[in-house]
């Protein structure tokens, strides 16, 4: 908090009190809010009944009795509450998706097709048209929309550097915005990785502080601290698949040596596990390969992944000796793999981390596997609304 | 803000909001700080009475004025306010320091003195005496001390890994406290590279993130976010000295492989200057040789430390591109050698972070020298009281 608290943000700062409350523990009730918070119980039938009003919170059946007493009205997040809609560009497909006030995803579509090579305007009234049908297939209110890109995005919305997509330096809202099919939507625009992360962190409640790395032809990064989304100060951290593995390495097309990409990424993988290069695969058929191979013990695809887990682990190792992390979470296309990296990448983490002895740092994939970048960007505009209730009501 | 906000908090919040503006410019007036805080006149003027009354804000001569109307009387921080106490352990010094509510330093001792080998109980009895010797100097309340060790310090206040120091789980806490000429005064222990981070971070307003390595004769870190120090899970962030450089390279004393201490540490440094080894040199004459050395363009010694600050630059590259950060500043014993090592350092930051070509990362020795973590400590208890004002007067 920076400015001075005053009677209004009290009243915004205690209403978002009580929809966290009743998102925490659902069903609860009005007296088990007062007493987890300390506000009165007027106070608190005061804040609900905005909330309900405002169908942010429904009132339900009598939740589970605490003590003495008649039974107290359940209330939980209303699922006709205001929506977050999710929108992904990436290599090889485009997709969107919407997640309720509860935190379910009521919708999802996911179009495959390679995305390499096509002017950015038609990708993007591509993904209007997808954002246009998401909200006709629910009947919620959307309360705004968050682009996933894969790639570096500045405060304003720019895309500076999408590699993969051969992007630099781009506006993506502008057209995007004015699209023939746009709802017309609050939008911003952010990095797959960091949605990928917030979309995990979502579905844990035990860590609060991990990396999440996305393989996709790239390997970007997002570093969750605290149950928050670590952005940097112009929003472009996560860059892991441009740490240095190896000082005199191959050269990565970013001009570096030795980059993480170049012994981790999809190309090296292939490249290593000897998979016929000729026409490029679309990188979701590629995965499907190798995790074909892999599963069929194809020698030199399994030492080909152990390759990149040691690469992983080493890259992941500085991270927490950096950051001093809970968890490492596999995505992306490693979500897949995991069973074929993990055990590489845990190694390295044992050996590097200086506080593996006391605390050993656990590996899995994450949770939501290759969706976890447009549901984490659908839920992030659901936790804007259940940080800031107020603009979603009558206050 | 976790808890409700009533009006106990509130007042809090809105005394440390006026504290805070005070400091921010002095001197000022209560008519700017209600401007510039939005509070009312009245609220103001009650909330500064208090803070005069509890000796945190002295009344000056006329301030500048912005308009018409009589001069209003100036607010200044009061340099008889709460002050901090800050004290270090280190392998060749111990040292003191108090800083002052107005973040000026009031006292600073320096013990010259091998550690390496002592009884922890000597050492922590010697710190005592220089807290004590520290508190009879000034004329001032302390409001706490914090104490930094060159190791991984955990929550409870146990050296979990102090290894230039030989110590391992120990508590430092109890045997400091409970010294003969311990002056009583509640206590934290933090890691030297954190805390001399925050000591960094009190000398300059334009660097919200970066990061602080620290060259001992290990190598740590402290990274400042958005303002403030990265923590960890644990507390045990920062440990860069344990980022890998090359997966096969030499053995380090924590039990991995090609460490960034095996090629930036100061007995690395000093083995490839050739600087004749026999008795080690104690780790203040060590630096002092090499900046001799160095100063007269001795070759073996300039390509050593050049080979450092490679090293360091490839490890600080992967930090900004996964952190994103405005600066890379050189602390500890790298500081009198930054003459020598930040070429190579930025040269590498320009190779290898993504982002270099937008946004070049600036490369420096830190402003406070070898006393950063000292007087960092210092200032941390101060900025509690800075942040917390309301411990410190009669509500």
């Amino acid at each position: 908090m920076d400015g001075p608290v005053r009677q209004r943000s009290l009243w915004q700062h205690n209403l978002a009190l009580v929809l966290g409350e009743v998102g925490r523990a659902e069903p609860t009730s009005r007296a088990r809010i007062a007493q987890a918070t300390g506000l009165t119980r007027a106070t608190v039938s005061a804040l609900v009944e905005v909330l309900v009003r405002g169908r942010l919170v429904d009132e339900v059946g009598p939740a589970p009795r605490g003590g003495a007493g008649r039974p107290a009205t359940g209330l939980v997040l209303s699922p006709a509450g205001p929506a977050g809609l999710g929108l992904e560009i990436n290599v090889d497909y485009l997709a969107a998706a919407v997640v309720d006030l509860t935190g379910a995803v009521r919708h999802l579509e996911v179009r495959q097709a390679d995305q390499r090579g096509r002017a950015p305007d038609e990708v993007l009234a591509d993904v209007a048209e997808l954002a246009a049908r998401a909200r006709d297939a629910v009947d919620l209110p959307l309360a705004g929309a968050r682009l996933a890109v894969p790639g570096l995005v500045d405060a304003r919305g720019l895309v500076r550097l999408a590699p993969n997509l051969g992007w630099r330096d781009l506006d993506v809202l502008g057209p995007l915005t004015s699209a023939p099919h746009w709802p017309g939507l609050p939008t911003e625009i952010d990095n797959e990785a960091n949605l990928a992360a917030l979309g995990e962190l979502s579905t844990t409640d035990r860590e609060r502080s991990f990396l999440y790395v996305s393989g996709e032809v790239g390997i970007g990064a997002g570093i969750v601290l605290d149950g928050g989304l670590l952005r940097g100060t112009h929003g472009w951290s996560g860059e892991i698949g441009h740490v240095t593995i190896a000082a005199d390495g191959p050269t990565c097309r970013c001009g570096a040596r030795g980059c993480l990409e170049q012994y981790a990424g999809q190309e090296a993988i292939l490249r290593t596990a000897g998979v016929p290069a000729g026409e490029p695969l679309p990188a979701d058929l590629a995965v499907r390969r190798l995790v074909e191979l892999a599963g069929a013990a194809d020698p030199a695809t399994v030492s080909a992944l152990a390759a990149a887990g040691t690469a992983l682990g080493i890259a992941a190792a500085g991270v927490v000796n950096l950051l001093d992390l809970d968890a490492v979470v596999l995505g992306g296309s490693f979500a897949p793999l995991a069973g074929w990296l993990c055990a590489a990448v845990e190694r390295e983490l044992a050996t590097r981390v200086l506080t593996a002895a006391w605390s050993p740092v656990p590996v899995r994939a994450c949770a939501l596997g290759t969706r976890a970048a447009v549901v984490g960007a659908a839920g992030a505009v659901v936790r804007e609304v259940q940080a800031a209730p107020a603009s979603w009501v009558d206050g």
